[in-house]
């Protein structure tokens, strides 16, 4: 029987989501479960409700204990975190990029790679050369990676992706959903959301 | 050595506030910290970030979700679970009894059979006859508990706990706040929050 799977949503720009990338490939592999990394935009789902940046922005008070509460779930982790500056980071090439090398083979450590570069070594996203750096960490050619990137398909596919997330419920990340629909919001959801997959949706 | 102090700040109307109330004595007492429930009005500070209801209700996306999440979560915690309606309730009358009942030797029972009377029996909590049911059930003469409940000094000491809460950050309920003014947001960190007052504060 073909192992239950569970789709793993995320924007590189989500605080939350950089604990999540980091945790999920272990716990689903001792579920059973198999995960689809899918990168999608925050922003189009945030500015449908009236948000033009991050609530964490737009309410300090939950923002401050955010990227405290951050903190304290890093160190527990062992994870290395610095706050991004700028926040949030455009994560728009990141995310195309991710979508070529899920094609390719090397789009999940690419993924893990890109948060641990924003979230743990105070890199900016946006800039095409910390993403070639992070490239050439993993051993993969940038040129290619980035003009793949820069293609139509991967532009329409990032829409596309973003689309199917907002017809999921989505409306933060990261998420997790099965494939009965049911939906998981939150880096605190991720083994509850395994468990679900595991028990065949 | 005195034990370890964490303070329980909740909304009678909060629905994490929930299963919070429920589970929060056991593990306290396993942790080896004195837990002291601090009923609260969310109201004014949902104000205070220009929201005139609860944001589950201001985004429709996001609340959808939360019903879902906190009827899974109260099925693993075999908690009966049942929407309010209306929600959110208005907690005023109830936290008034609780402060009371603080003082007394009944109020955390008050709480967690307010909690129940509200989420399990879908019973509406301003209503002074479902309070007087749930002191009856608790053995306590209800009479002078409304009484007290609706003296000048209880009044005011819920407006002083109010904005206790909001100068130390609190922008949600449950949340909890240790004597080093570390603050922990959401019933999914109670088990942190308990351990963090465990380790000194």
């Amino acid at each position: 029987m073909a192992a239950p799977v569970l789709d793993f949503w995320f924007d590189f720009a989500s605080t939350y989501s950089y604990p999540a990338a980091m945790r999920i490939a272990p716990l689903a592999r001792e579920a059973g479960v198999r995960v689809r990394f899918r990168p999608f935009l925050l922003g189009p789902i945030f500015k449908a409700q009236g948000w033009t940046t991050s609530p964490f922005n737009l309410y300090p008070a939950k923002g401050g204990n955010m990227w405290r509460d951050l903190e304290r779930l890093c160190a527990d982790l062992h994870l290395t975190f610095r706050r991004p500056d700028p926040f949030p980071q455009n994560s728009l090439l990141a995310a195309r990029v991710a979508l070529a090398g899920l094609d390719n083979g090397w789009g999940e450590d690419f993924c893990r790679a890109v948060f641990h570069a924003e979230f743990a070594d105070g890199r900016r996203i946006d800039d095409a050369a910390a993403i070639s750096d992070v490239l050439d960490g993993l051993q993969v050619d940038p040129r290619p990676a980035l003009a793949a990137a820069r293609s139509d398909e991967i532009k329409a596919r990032l829409r596309e992706e973003t689309d199917a997330a907002q017809r999921l419920g989505l409306f933060g990340a990261p998420s997790f959903t099965c494939a009965d629909g049911e939906l998981f919001w939150g880096n605190d959801r991720l083994e509850r959301a395994l468990r679900w997959a595991k028990d065949g949706c």
